[in-house]
């Protein structure tokens, strides 16, 4: 939560001029986005948001994101799309940051998850995963597999700082998922990120998805289960199992899952909690001095790991085989 | 830059149900002011700025602040408007804190300040002072000058570490200040914090004013040298004698100055510079662990003192006394 470049009025006026959305009448930070600055912008011509890509994000993976956005939308998913400057372009440069303008979506995230939440974020998982078909450009997931052993290793010898004994416990598990970690399951165009915050609603009906920049190629089913971990669980960490039947039973009902994605259930759900334990771990590990924003403790995401280490089959996630596929 | 209370949806919808201002669409927590959390709502009425007051704002005052924009846009100067309640309130309780709809002004604050600007906020401050005439709540300026020693009390054995003689150079103007600061000179409600991110314009054109959770009663040239000082110093710190020129020169053509006035300015410039030093100080001092807003340095304004401290009369800052009277 924070706006890391200010923009002046007079460098914001003149990135616009290039647009065809008339005049700006006014612009707010916005406290959201941990990874970039975000302005809410109102032109003549309506709600925009303003993104400046700050250093953490690749300039080079921007294409991709804007472009999966752009073919999202297309394909009827209510998403933020890419505005063209007059130039045709979908990324120009603002305050010497690559910027976009996106169009703005109505709708609120919701900070108290009931199970119908679930359930629409599982229908509309499924359609993300169909709707992505066909999207030519490719991005690898650089926070699976093969991404999570240098994140350890970059924090191993601190880590049981922060809980006795994680240490061991994260090298076992590592070793595990590496072992046996699944390929060959559907895969396609993933969000990767698509915690609460990322969903908006009106009332009960889902009405956007946002923040893309974290999407790419891998196992659609990797995706479920990074939902499942988002969505499913209580503050005090216990899994909801009416939460997560719902989540999966309506994902299901647009996608149905293989009996491959089903076997691979558990394992890919430990994986998605290593992510989250990892990532968490490291910026957790790492704040800078005089830091705008806090990090969310890694705690979390080990009690996921925890419960899923002790899972066996979809069963126990509340849900049999035969209701998803 | 911050949003200090996050918002759940169901607890606003709830206490937006209490407004005649429709359904809630969208909001977003922006990143304005230090002291409250700012959240930009859209409604199916149109745009609203929620405050929610902090603790750093005394909850006595606020009927003070929210009455005072209520009288002033009554009079015409264009600032956020309270919204009342169905139960006629202007201010309502929402995640445990005071809080207030107002109305959304368009417009942009300007980071590169011209003359123009400065005409632009000095006549926009005497048509302000001069709306403020009527207004029948009270609030004393808790930061003039018997404010000042308490301030520099809680930090004085730390300043020198900021600047090598701060301490001694502050513990005699203090002294000069206190034995020499006038009373008797027009009073009425000032801003008390004009600074250009309280300005908003739209192209030259001064489109409104917020942020008056520092207004009180004081006198009027206090208010015109705190612009002063906000508004016609460069970078370097150099005093710009073109935008004090209009800044004052456009003021006194809404409210000439009076006699006594003018001869006060350098001393009361000095005051206003003091303010600010010592509050920057006391903020630059103490910087919580894991304070998610950056203190601006006090260097600025002990340049902006040591300007004042050489001025002899209105003539300093590029202007005669009979232009202004």
């Amino acid at each position: 939560m924070a706006v890391y470049t200010d923009v002046p009025a007079e460098e914001l006026n003149a990135f616009i001029a290039g647009y065809d959305v008339g005049r700006v009448l006014s612009y707010k930070g916005i406290a959201e986005g941990v990874e970039n600055s975000n302005y809410l912008l109102h032109t003549e011509r309506g709600y925009f948001i303003l993104t400046l890509y700050e250093k953490r994000v690749a300039a080079a993976d921007l294409p991709f994101f804007l472009g999966l956005m752009e073919h999202l939308a297309a394909r009827g998913i209510t998403c933020p799309q890419p505005v063209k400057a007059r130039s045709g372009e979908i990324l120009g440069t603002l305050c010497g940051r690559p910027a976009a303008l996106v169009t703005f979506l109505e709708g609120m995230w919701m900070r108290r998850i009931d199970a119908k939440h679930c359930a629409a974020v599982g229908e509309a998982l499924a359609k993300l995963h169909l709707a992505g078909e066909g999207f030519t450009l490719r991005r690898a997931n650089a926070l699976s597999v093969r991404g999570w052993r240098p994140l350890f290793d970059s924090c191993a010898d601190r880590v049981d700082g922060v809980h006795h004994g994680l240490q061991d416990t994260i090298r076992h598990e590592l070793d595990a998922l590496e072992a046996s970690w699944p390929s060959g399951l559907p895969s396609g165009v993933i969000h990767a990120d698509l915690f609460p915050d990322n969903v908006f609603f009106l009332g009960d009906r889902l009405s956007g998805l946002i923040d893309f920049y974290f999407a790419c190629n891998d196992m659609l089913a990797y995706d479920v289960v990074i939902c499942l971990n988002a969505w499913c669980f209580e503050a005090d960490f216990s899994y909801n199992v009416t939460k997560g039947r719902a989540l999966l039973q309506n994902y299901a009902k647009v996608r149905p899952l293989t009996d491959a994605e089903l076997d691979a259930m558990p394992l890919l759900a430990r994986g998605a909690a290593m992510r989250f334990l990892l990532t968490r771990l490291v910026d957790w590990l790492n704040v800078p001095p005089g830091a705008l924003v806090r990090p969310k403790s890694p705690q979390e995401y080990f009690r996921k790991l925890r419960f899923h280490q002790h899972a066996k089959s979809v069963h126990d996630y509340g849900i049999e085989a035969r209701e998803l596929a």
